[in-house]
């Protein structure tokens, strides 16, 4: 489905509504001229017809077709192709979820391809429309402003991810809670978005040190700025993963602490148990000469004496924190 | 045994069935002109006549003949040898089975020689032949086509790997089943399959470069193309290894909670006997003047107290989930 | 809020309180002069006329408005963007608070922006006043006093955490007691910290080599004195995080130690009344001819022979050292 | 020790016997000439007579009369001196038994110095005489028929530990026995034969790059030989080190199981046995009126009631798997 | 302190008594002539004396002044400054005792400062005043000699750990006693010797490849020899740390092995006390009609029959290993 279409001369909008293809196409190889073309989720014919249009490689296209690409950045001479991992944190599930925009750059025109629930990109449109002076840079300020959006769009996640680690720090010190499944979890989804953004570090590098020849020096300091974002997020994802691994072993050991805890509190009800049971085994004896036996106050005495035991127990238990 | 042996001019196969390996030879030395010969597990002398024919390195032969080679590219001047590792899921047995290829690929020839279960490369030469353009390229084309034939293979490898990792997650996390001796087995697995498909990164990534002479720039991008398929499985392997060393982590602590419900209960049952137990020792005592004996209604309120005080241990150990 | 702000020729300070925004931008152009701005947590409009006077860049001047920028320096052709963590340790809640400096550095002036908690500068001013012979080295002298303090002021914050690591071991290994969430929390700091400071390294690295051109080569040393005192830092913080991993392991050993204890304590108890109980039974059993029930020594004689056993396993578990 | 000392022209050994060391000196400095000395943990002044009349530098005769030194090649302008580990499986102890080969190797002899256990290198000098077209290329033949001897001596070592690793498993997995001292002593083994090997990587790795000068390009490809066949040794013992590591956590887990299922055991049999002491102790008290105690089939059924709530215990207990 | 100060020329030592710092420095501006100034702990005026007459630089004079240096090796144009961190192994505290060394190596002299319980240096005096050949080398020389002491006295370190790592296995594996304690504070030291030795492999591999200017050719070797015992130190210390990694670990594992014996034997202690217990109660139930109560057999034939369970379960647990 084509989301939008525009052709802009020296950073203006030409037009409104979204252009179709052919008139795009033949629009794409003036000077000052590019044009931005928007899909989402196309069928097979459609991306076959913007590849033929634009000229697009056989290769790319085939990528663009199927989602779960790695991110990358692949140059092909007059033109590259950008893969980028969306992300979006779905705090209910505490699961990450991700998207992906595929990306055609060439000298005059930039097509962008969302799978799934990828971050929108109207926004990164309109405020591009909004600073011509940045859109006279051309196609590789639509790129920048891609990537700038996307990588943008990681905040939030290690934000929520943070969130959720912090509550599982609350559950197992403070609730002292099993938490186990919920660390489990928490670091699938750091691994797994550490796996949708780290391989984007080492391209964006390049695009900062200007290794790809269409990127004037001004918009660098904008790649470089994006390269920064994505360096930090990578840096508190790494964190964060190195901070689960140690939760899932306080846990291991805060579930020690507790058994130890559980198994003297058993002990020591045995304990309070046992005393007065010994005393009343005891007194069931049958010895024939056993003169405590025999006075009326004999019996009373014995229950005072074993509630005096139990009493002096529980203390007992309690002051060296056994109960 | 000779699988198929074929003369390509200009990307077009000249005859139907195989041909002998002399014909063969004296037809791989033209311009346009390349043989493709498939060997499966051919035997010494069977290896020796094509090393002859073709003038293959001893040490290359020598490699050949045994299976259980490390995968590698060797340069040798006017040819290379390339060793894959082809990988197979057995989802019963929960194992990867590995066969090799190993090629040499000249500037006229490409030899295929197949040991174990490994991949099919019908498909490969099939899908070829009908792209005569691709062809065109002459014996790179074959190795690009051999290459990415088994690093797509590896593709359901990982799949499957996946698939029992959420299935052991699913039979700790909801069925509280010990998993240890499956955990163990799949990191196993994935620890050899690892072994098997990271050493082709590098070769892999010097022909995406040109590091070698005769791959044209029309043909790197496919080599390209298969080097990231290869990052990818290999990120996914480094990810379920990852996840493997936590579920075990995890198993683990889940053990300890198992076990700290285990002595719960446990304790709980020992509290609920222990208090009428005792208590029936109390009334077995000896004493003289113990006046509930006396009563007829001093038994059957015995028996009361004592299952009042069953159902309320019962109820309580309920309430604090020990039970 | 402006700190200060003082202009310098030749290394000497040219007035006593200090300058307005727009006298600074003018003095900072000429050949020895150099201007020197402290500023604290600005405001917007405030930054805003900093940047105009001084013509910074905006994507530097969009990271000083907002503190969590990651440790950076970004080269601007005529101008660098430091940014700096200073950290200070909070011993009685175990944290290291971090701040933030954001430096703007040109061949004729240094701003230096402050964000929380950070460490105070004045500091770095005076002793750079009373050494007239380095603040002829112009700005990047200012850069070196102001990193070195920062650098410096890690010192303490890694002595804390060896103080406190050294509590922890003194309770987990006299006292006996479970520190799991105080190491827990201790190694979330020490990786927050690591954070803070490693990313340093690599510019300072490139300081150091004189990587950036406005540094002559006497204040390279400093620059790499620096450098050094912050691979100190790193190498020391990179020690304890392994250290607080061992202590998490010798944690988890010593409460197994310790259970075993435990139920050899409680084992040994269960067994002390056990077996008197059973003689009590015993001596409590209805067969007719029971000739030690008769006479008058065989309750005396009952006791004693329960209180020699107990006597005599309390002695056995004690030198078993189960008690 | 002398164990054999030749003199080899254009690959043609010209004698048969050992030479004595000054006549071998001697012809050592021809043109296809060379010199293959093999001693024996030589004395003192043996060495030092060697060195003499071959002119070998101090530090490399220091290094070479005393063992445990680590792998390494060492570039003397003129002369090379190599330290190689020799290693061998003993597998009734389940130990790598080390020994070490120091060779010298100049443009026209090679000395090569066994200490301790280290692989017989007669092998490799009648393989390598049957192969004069080998020999012809000189010393640098020699080191790599000795190099490729002890690498290959390095797979039975790998083999072992594996077969080990698999009695190991079996060990953990099916005997459910206790593994621990096996599998860390097993551990020790890996990572010193690991330091034995991983040194040789690098200095392989610059003879296959013909770092070296005296290496002619035929014979780099040999060596190449050795050096993959190194690589693959160091990833099959990385892999057996994650594996034991793994291990090490498995048999932990299945202690822990073990540990549960014991513990629900002796749970199930305190029950079994807690219930019918219950009931007599009931049966046992004072009361005056219980009716069941009476009837002569009072106490037969009170047996056979006890005998039934055993038996549906022991089953309850067998069906939840406790027993 | 001074501890001694000497005039070479020609790698001859010109004079018996030590010379006052004005002579040496005076004397350390010849051709073959140096100077070797070692001092022991100098006071902050006896530091500025010798800094004011070899005109040392303030930044390496301020680091010498503080122990706690990191080993670093820093280039000031006309001279180094070199810092190295001794250690010795006190066994009976089985913990590493560190010094430092601090090196000012000019053309012409070489200033040693001592801090700490740093190795002595006389033995390298003495052992170089022998060999007039190598110190004609010079300066050069002498920062060798120092380097080769201070890396040949870790081997003592090293092997001191590696004594008490067996005593370690020992204690674990054959006495089954915990040593929680032990491996942590050994780890301990190991991190801390390695982080002494570790930073001194890159200067000293820098040393080797002569990156250095003042080093002739002929000493590059011996600077690889003590770069090589260097690495060799450092490898063994990686190996060490790894062992006690596991150890730990293995150390956990036992005590979970022998929870689960101990655990066991309470069990089979319990049901050995509960059969006869039981029998007892059974007995001393009060039913009218129990006939075995009434022969005079009756309870000499209980007791037999108790001792007879007694007997059997005490075999049944031997067997099965539970006692």
């Amino acid at each position: 489905m084509i989301v939008d279409c525009a052709h802009y001369h020296e950073g203006v909008r030409q037009h409104k509504g979204p252009l179709d293809i052919e008139t795009a196409a033949a629009a794409a190889n003036g000077d000052g001229d590019f044009v931005w073309l928007g899909l989402h989720e196309p069928g097979a014919s459609e991306l076959e017809d913007v590849a033929a249009a634009f000229g697009l490689h056989e290769l790319a296209v085939e990528d663009a077709r199927n989602a779960h690409q790695r991110p990358k950045l692949e140059d092909y001479d007059d033109s590259f192709f950008i893969v980028l991992k969306t992300a979006r944190y779905i705090d209910e599930k505490e699961e990450v979820e991700f998207g992906e925009i595929h990306m055609f750059a060439g000298r005059s025109y930039v097509i962008a391809v969302r799978h799934g629930a990828a971050s929108e990109l109207r926004a990164a449109r309109q405020r591009l429309e909004q600073h011509p002076e940045l859109l006279q840079g051309g196609a590789s300020a639509v790129v920048w402003a891609i990537l700038d959006k996307v990588v943008d769009d990681y905040a939030p996640v290690v934000a929520g991810i943070e969130d959720d680690i912090e509550e599982v720090e609350q559950q197992i010190f403070q609730e002292s809670a099993d938490a186990t499944e919920r660390i489990y979890f928490l670091k699938r989804e750091v691994i797994q978005f550490h796996r949708a953004t780290f391989p984007l570090l080492a391209p964006l590098e390049a695009l900062e040190r200007g290794a790809y020849a269409p990127v004037d020096e001004q918009l660098q300091r904008y790649f470089r700025d994006v390269a920064d974002h994505a360096r930090r997020i990578d840096e508190q994802v790494t964190g964060q993963r190195e901070l689960l691994t140690s939760i899932l072993e306080a846990n291991l050991a805060l579930l020690g602490v507790q058994q130890n805890q559980v198994i003297r509190q058993i002990s020591a009800a045995v304990a309070i148990i046992a005393v007065p049971t010994f005393l009343a085994s005891l007194w069931g004896m049958n010895f024939e000469h056993m003169p405590e036996l025999r006075p009326e106050w004999g019996y009373p005495l014995a229950l005072v004496v074993m509630a005096v035991l139990v009493i002096a127990l529980y203390r007992f238990f309690k002051r060296i924190r056994w109960l």
